[in-house]
């Protein structure tokens, strides 16, 4: 399984993303549970937690442990959200594969969310790869950056593709080395993605470019199927839709892993995921968390007769 | 409202696959209620009831009151759904303007469905063309014909895309003047769609063809993007995505209506339709309804900030 190859990846952010929006602390030991059995079934990269104050999450005040337990996973690329240079640095600290730093297109997200305007967000991305550089770790600790509220704001409403595209080229002056070009509140539909996808693509080049899409109106399996077709091949999502933004009223949950996942395997398309198995750890996972809402259509249905898993 | 243009036609169809779900007895003025406040929010086809003997199908019993409600609306095309020749009288002694006559690629699946083999659907279907022909009624009334299972069977799993060319061949061949492609038990996907609907448009020439498909794992929204990329331009949906079909197991709710025009209105297509007075619509519909399970995730999440109805 490690060194199959596959045509696109899906990577939860459920731990992060979802968890977020619980306010009760989730034990430590099943969000471990939770990560290792997604890897079991084929996930190979996680967004593990959020270094954000625990004072101001306390749903990640565990960071350590939970990083700790999926670094031990052999051929898991762990990813941290860090807000700022103090989350990164505690990132690099700690180890992780990947960091997710975020900057909103949206002003008014951006000072909501991470409480600066964007150009002190840049400016700390500059500080951030230069701490990852100095520190030995280029090439080995991957800078992801996160473009928030691209897709629409709750605040600002539409947002205005040349400014998601000089953001983007931001990003990549900076340092970035890959680009998420995220639907926060799930605004989006597929004719906007595949502009806004188009705009960013032209100022990253070589960089991968990612989709953080939300399902909040029931399109985000239609703009991931329209990310697709812009030659994205990484691919944000969370077990039974979980998540959502504090910072972001009437944002809902991520695309949902399991319907996604379902959406490229039924073209064809691997993502070396079993879905046997991952519609297996929605069930634990949704019993674990207890009351919590899961989304989602797959899990309600089942495999369609005669769907085989990819090998 | 009548006369204005519109890019995309959204047509209800919950008033039949919806109710044929529901083993309760919906009360007809819960049905004509229904269909008025759609129609007042700018629908304009509606698939008002299915023409099969009550003693099968209990919940139609009332098609008559349900049809005369209809046709009272001006403006409004009245369609049933007719399974063989029976039905088709019945339809056009009621007076709809637009016959629904159904046939499944797969073999197995319209022998569950309507009790007899292809051929035997297919010789109907000319009687039914003939039978309308002689009541002077071609040009007045049209005849629709469904392609069934067109994109995969409960029974059969796969269906090859030469079998549904075929198979809207001769629907054509018999008279049809509209052909419904139908993903009924929900296992397409968007690529499959694509290359069904483009084979099925080898053979209509000049005929409108619509997609009739079901949400049941999450890719129904994704599914009719594709479609309308092929050209297609009229869409079947239901209310808070009611629906089924009784002869396909695992089969679950029809594309959800409001979530399928905001797909289009939010891509700056026409639907005709309010969507701020569809989702109050849905919020009727569901009162009335009571316990019965509707999904979507517009009506859950609103419309996006600075969304504006099309006038």
């Amino acid at each position: 399984m490690l060194f199959s190859p596959i045509d696109v990846r899906v990577r939860e952010v459920g731990l992060r993303d979802g968890l977020q929006m619980i306010a009760a602390q989730v034990p430590t030991e099943v969000k471990i549970a939770w990560l290792r059995a997604e890897f079991a079934a084929g996930v190979r990269e996680m967004e593990v937690t959020s270094l954000v104050p625990a004072k101001l999450m306390p749903q990640f005040s565990d960071a350590q442990a939970v990083i700790e337990a999926a670094k031990a996973l052999p051929g898991l690329t762990t990813v941290a959200l860090v807000p700022n240079l103090k989350g990164a640095q505690r990132a690099l600290e700690l180890g992780v594969d990947k960091l997710d730093f975020v900057m909103s297109v949206s002003r008014t997200h951006n000072l909501k969310n991470v409480r600066r305007p964007r150009e002190e967000s840049l400016a700390d991305l500059v500080r951030i790869v230069h701490e990852r550089d100095a520190a030995g770790l280029k090439g080995k600790v991957l800078i992801s950056a996160g473009l928030s509220s691209a897709l629409g704001c709750s605040y600002e409403g539409q947002i205005e593709v040349d400014e998601v595209r000089r953001c983007a080229a931001d990003l990549v002056a900076a340092g970035a080395e890959e680009v998420l070009v995220a639907d926060t509140v799930g605004y989006s539909n597929p004719q906007k993605v595949e502009e806004v996808f188009r705009a960013v693509m032209l100022e990253t080049g070589d960089l991968p470019v990612g989709a953080h899409l939300h399902d909040t109106r029931g399109l985000g399996i239609a703009n991931a199927k329209a990310a697709y077709d812009c030659g994205v091949r990484l691919f944000d999502a969370s077990l039974g839709g979980l998540g959502g933004c504090p910072h972001s009223p009437g944002a809902s949950g991520n695309v949902v892993m399991e319907d996604l996942c379902f959406l490229f395997e039924s073209m064809g398309l691997r993502t070396g995921i079993d879905l046997v198995a991952l519609l297996e750890v929605r069930r634990q996972v949704a019993a674990a968390l207890g009351d919590v809402p899961m989304f989602g259509a797959l899990s309600r249905a089942g495999l369609p007769t005669g769907h085989h898993a990819v090998a």
